[in-house]
């Protein structure tokens, strides 16, 4: 799809958390949270380790991420955004990128990961394919 | 699995909304939000049309789950429940759970569905295969 409108970008760079949905080797869906931020049109997660849910997009690409913004939405309802794409996992960076995040998700002076000496880990990079939700974006 | 625990059925019917996810024709996943309660052990939610999540459901009766408590959990990062299990649709009795859930999500006076003679709808019921997430129960 083009790029993602300024609406959003602004929930994605929000501060809410992203439910994240892989797809473990048997086809189910596997859910955990994450923080999450932007790389250009890309939604980027941080990762010390090789969690299933890397090893999952490694193997089948299909993501969903939703997230909820804490605004009433259309209808009265909760608004909420779902991004359905494709992910890739790159090698290195995840420190970094969780400093980042962590400054945006719990504070401005968080030293995050919290240990000396992290893991250069990896980032999960999802293309959106498609946006859905309530919103004005749904 | 054996009932669920006490910690869970808290959080199930502690009117957090719920990331529900379900599996496309193609095996993709599909996430929407809704309200859920509890009926026994299952986790139910109701709807007055037979949405796509409902067709997906009766095709492939995976699902999983997502609900955010707004509490600390565990390492200090947010606390969160994922049930992954089966869900089965049933027939009717949807405005019956939406009126009973409203009252928990929205509010006591509210009067929902809004509309005088909602149609019967569908109760989706998940039966929960296993408790994950970040909290006393992951």
């Amino acid at each position: 799809m083009a790029g993602l409108s300024a609406a959003v970008r602004n929930v994605v760079e929000g501060g809410h958390l992203a439910h994240l949905v892989t797809l473990n080797v048997d086809g189910s869906p596997q859910v955990t949270i994450v923080w999450v931020g932007l790389d250009g049109d890309e939604v980027v997660s941080g990762h010390l380790f090789l969690h299933q849910k890397l090893r999952n997009v490694a193997r089948d690409p299909r993501v969903a991420i939703s997230m909820e913004t804490g605004r009433p939405g259309p209808g009265g309802l909760d608004e909420y955004l779902v991004l359905h794409g494709t992910a890739r996992v790159t090698d290195g960076g995840a420190p970094e990128l969780l400093q980042q995040l962590a400054h945006r998700y719990i504070g401005p002076e968080v030293k995050f990961p919290p240990m000396d000496d992290p893991p250069p880990g990896h980032v999960l990079r999802i293309t959106v394919e498609r946006v859905g939700g309530n919103g004005e974006w749904g």
